[in-house]
């Protein structure tokens, strides 16, 4: 559904829980982070919250039980699948796995819409992860079930941007007054800009640490700059590792260099160790969207700083959450 | 299991369901077509409606609560796959996907026979989709569990050709008396063999409409005729479209032609366009077996005669109506 | 988890099954059958006992309801991962198929610690297959959660040892007193080497027999022996098959030789038909871990002996049993 969550929605954050935030999501689509405000935000992670309370307690429940989730990928993502899989099963509901979508009418010269089209009667709800920008959006043009965006290429991954958020507001208790810090490739990765853009709803301090070549690019230093975020750049972590709350690490994707000479050259220029974490703080976490290739230590893994594989687990209670949302049963 | 419908089961469809219905299918293998008489057809068709009301109305409910499906894919359909996977888990049942059979114990050599009777102990019934023609048969004949063929090569889709007629049944209230238009590759189209076998068993004036090299196969031609069935066939399709009820359009597979000049040549000869559909009558409707790759024009999506969106549907409640018949519980 | 059984545990195995016997398994791994002593197994078939007489009862019931499997395949084993969905299912349990982790973050490099980690938090329990030995015990190292190993490439295999010796127990009533004699290919196979091992903790009589390139390892001979076990060697299966009361045959695989012509000359030697088990007694079993590739003939199927596709269903007992015990509800 290509409706987006209505703007009076984001005007009224403060108001109690209720049907003015719940009925937005419901039968809608989660395409893109910029559908939510920080009210819709908060209502989310207040979901997310109960879901993890619930899953510690109980396990799994049937909230969702009878409702069928289409796990679509068009591209293999082992984690961001199970990570759905998961959620729709913790919530008593069924899984339509679809994993092999090339060798099948794809192959044939099928259509997105028409795929979607006639999948979608099987389930309640889809999840979509396809190789091209714009992918979930043109599908959900099409729908008449909720279609959630597990990324669309170079475009969004936006329960990936949610769960490294939950994860801060989970670890750090709040946003407001945090300075974070992100480390490594912040020219592609995809949910740096996406995370960069969520932070700049609070009031924080956002640090860049990258290879010149790896910059954040300019478009998405202004958009965060007209927000009124303080954001700084740097090339080495030593000048802001101590006053930084968040230390976001981003692996440094061999794919993304032509010349394996410079890939080679920068790859372990930002390598995160115990003996660099003795400058960071006591409290303050480190968070990486994983698969890591070396950018952190596996030395560093038993600090509870390290909050990596907690962030997983945070992704599972977001994305209950969301499926819980669109289908009308938070 | 190998043993067929008993025939004397046809030779009384009038009588309300009951015993005499069901207990044939308790247990059977669904292989063939060939299988159903006007009486099997009607009872499985009300089991299908019931389906589809249960379904629009809850979602899923538990009939087949405790019982297992091993969907056994030696070649994938992602479509087909779905449809038993969503048909299953909307009854309440479980779900066994296996889709990697090539690179595993049948790459070491093992035979049909033996994957199925291996198998068969983790599952209460088997869907099998095979490139060869016969292994569905073959199958049955070595497994304790009901085999339900979902294509076996060039052989026969029998869930196809039931749910291409309910949908016929249910969009159009009955089959007697409808004039039914074929069109595209008819010589290789396993969907249309099949379709038209089923409608032979009523009073329907049948239609086809292909480029000469995609002729419906004259041994079917022949065998329809021997019911005194009404039989045309054309080249275009303007002299049958305006008396038509059923409009079955089919892709022209590039697969099929050697010479790939002459597949561009008849490419585009049947396209269907809300222009051409101006000519039909308001009440109709348009199938396609799915996926098409042009043969429908998009701009035709929205009429209400294009039903073959909603054939993907009929599809879902044709396979409830089938495992639920086949375990005993319909 | 890495704690193995307290070798406590096995000192006392004539107490009743009790807390001194489930409380091992739970939370525990299964890595290897070396974990097993006759108490510990003769618990385990006591479960896998009840698991056949409910699953023969009710078919499935809900003793793992909400709880969730992951079965993280490294490389593909269709039987394995289909007998351990059908055990989770059967026990009203969830499954997260993992069968593309190839091409996932393991090709951008992650480690088998890091991805276990990181999935452990959507799952329950994580069933392993991955083709380099020791890696189930490095998995275990790092997961919180309890790691079933479903084959670590030459390593071990235990859960197919484990229904091996359950078939024994199951067909013929016991396990002490019997002849073993296992054929084929004993120098490669896996699964020969893990059931001797298992067999050497009871009172039996092992034969060899295979081509003189594919003898039992001299290590193996040797550890057995170690605990009295009569065991002796032959090329020829007549001088013993008469005494016989278990006999396992193996696949003689053709990967395993560099030179084609000495798989051609000793792939025939060894093949089970109706005429040669004239010679064996009328109450014994044949075995074999499938798939067959001729080492047995089809006309013996139906023989009351042939107890290799029923072995297949001991398999799913023996998995729902384990699932059970490491989730703390046997």
């Amino acid at each position: 559904m290509a409706t987006f969550l209505s703007p009076t929605y984001s005007s009224n954050p403060h108001l109690p829980f209720g049907d003015q935030h719940t009925a937005p999501f419901y039968g809608k689509d989660i395409l893109s982070v910029k559908q939510f405000s920080r009210g819709s935000l908060d209502y989310t992670f207040a979901v997310a919250h109960e879901m993890r309370v619930m899953v510690e307690r109980v396990g799994t429940f049937d909230l969702l039980k009878g409702k069928i989730l289409t796990n679509l990928f068009y591209e293999p993502s082992t984690r961001t699948s199970s990570s759905f899989t998961s959620a729709m099963e913790r919530l008593g509901g069924s899984v339509i796995p679809i994993n092999e979508v090339h060798y099948s009418s794809v192959a044939k010269g099928e259509s997105l819409p028409d795929t979607v089209r006639s999948l979608e009667c099987y389930a309640d709800v889809i999840v979509l992860r396809h190789p091209e920008i714009g992918s979930a959006a043109l599908a959900a043009q099409y729908a008449r079930k909720p279609i959630i965006n597990a990324g669309d290429g170079v475009g969004e991954h936006p329960t990936q941007a949610l769960l490294d958020l939950f994860t801060i507001v989970e670890e750090l208790g709040q946003v407001d007054g945090l300075t974070v810090t992100m480390l490594g490739d912040l020219k592609y990765g995809r949910t740096v800009h996406s995370l960069a853009r969520l932070l700049s709803l609070y009031n924080v301090k956002l640090n860049y640490v990258s290879p010149e070549i790896l910059r954040l690019p300019s478009e998405i230093v202004e958009e965060i700059g007209q927000k009124n975020i303080p954001q700084a750049e740097y090339t080495t972590l030593e000048p802001v590792l101590a006053q930084t709350d968040v230390l976001y690490v981003t692996r440094v994707q061999k794919e993304r260099f032509t010349d394996q000479a410079v890939y080679e050259s920068v790859r372990g220029a930002y390598v995160i160790t115990p003996e660099i974490m003795q400058q960071a703080k006591e409290r303050m976490i480190v968070m990486h969207p994983l698969p890591r290739v070396g950018e952190i230590s596996m030395a560093f893994d038993d600090d509870p700083r390290a909050a990596y594989f907690r962030q997983m687990e945070y992704g599972l209670y977001v994305r209950m959450a969301l499926l819980a949302m669109v289908l009308g049963k938070a």
